[in-house]
């Protein structure tokens, strides 16, 4: 799968791609990062990107020809463009799992936070936000994107799915995980981990995930796919806390 | 303020801070982002960082001890420690505002998605996810916070206040920007921008902010500081949609 970004801090998207399971997903020609610096088309002579937003106020207004001119450019290849923005819709694993879908590829338009000239919204497919926070730029968003998605592309994580994909999959939050030693400063694992019994390790993962579901998100407890079994250790759970 | 950043990719960490905001930050001695890797705690002679899951299943668990070790090492100059992890509270514009206030620097721990052993909870004051979706590791998420809390600094972003920030801090989603061309691809600037009436410049832009959030994230509107006036925009915007 491809990835065009679009940025005016091209390094800053090449760096990260040089580590770590993007770089091994590059090398084995799963996926391809393709970085374009904004500022190159640009067509004035000081390669401005920015001016001073119509109406005033504090900060600068990413100019639209430059985009426009970058756009035109990768979109002959790609054609699901996204902006990175904090007003688009808050990105999720339903929404990493969708843009996974997209055989062609997708562009990824790193905005600057301050704002990016409104008449973007004609050229793009959609706007995704991170979260309700503010960042410098869109380039760590579009990093997020990337690293959220490529995992779930066929041979990027190996044979092994994690757990926690799987978990959080059911819109639920994974279970505590432990490893040796049994004891540590006087921490035990709990014993049923270490009983080799696997239909009751399953059983007791199922009730952390919900109970700490429950206690710490219970948000995410309405959207999750639940069966008959989880409702009732729900209930269980309510009367015991 | 001082980050300290616990990682096993600490490679991930400098190469984001030497670029852009962050590097100028750093080198006018706003901040400080120091990098300790996990790995250097290991005391068993593979530097081994992680291990098989009690009770079995898939993906690798993040052990305790060299955790343990590296917090100890850092710890006896920062205290306020956090967690990356996708179980942790949900990190907002908020809680940036709030680790900002830490004169005395944060912890950030990445840690491995694939699961940390839950022992790490005695040693950290909090959990912290940048959002519902899976990434390899705690490193983007603690760029992001990184990214966020820096920019509130003073000093950081120079006497220019970002607009989006100002309307963020107000629980709303930013009003749309413009910038030249007046005109492009048949697209005119709002003539309100070009009025030179900073009256009402100042009442277009609310009420574009009041429209967006309504119509983008209306989960928004219940947490924002709206005045007597936004609610009469709001029941006008109501019955025009």
């Amino acid at each position: 799968m491809r990835f065009d970004v679009l940025t005016i801090f091209p390094k800053m998207i090449g760096f990260y791609c040089a580590e770590s399971i993007i770089k091994r997903a590059i090398e084995r020609g799963l996926i391809e990062v393709e970085v374009t610096n904004i500022r190159d088309f640009s067509q004035d002579r000081h390669l401005t990107v920015d001016d001073y937003p119509f109406g005033g106020g504090p900060g600068m207004v990413m100019k639209i020809e430059p985009l426009y001119n970058a756009l035109s450019h990768v979109q002959s290849r790609q054609k699901h463009t996204v902006l990175l923005s904090p007003e688009g819709a808050v990105f999720n694993q339903a929404k990493a799992y969708e843009l996974s879908q997209k055989k062609d590829g997708v562009v990824l338009i790193c905005g600057r936070y301050e704002g990016v000239d409104e008449r973007i919204n004609g050229l793009v497919d959609e706007e995704i936000s991170i979260g309700d926070f503010i960042l410098t730029g869109g380039e760590l968003p579009v990093l997020v994107i990337i690293d959220a998605v490529a995992r779930l592309l066929p041979g990027v994580l190996g044979d092994v799915r994690s757990s926690q994909e799987e978990s959080f999959s059911s819109g639920l939050l994974d279970y505590p995980h432990f490893t040796r030693p049994a004891e540590f400063m006087g921490e035990r694992v709990p014993e049923v981990l270490m009983s080799g019994n696997h239909k009751e390790i399953t059983k007791w993962r199922r009730r952390q995930s919900l109970m700490r579901t429950m206690i710490k998100r219970p948000d995410l407890i309405d959207e999750a796919r639940l069966t008959e079994e989880d409702y009732k250790i729900l209930e269980q759970l309510k009367e015991e806390v």
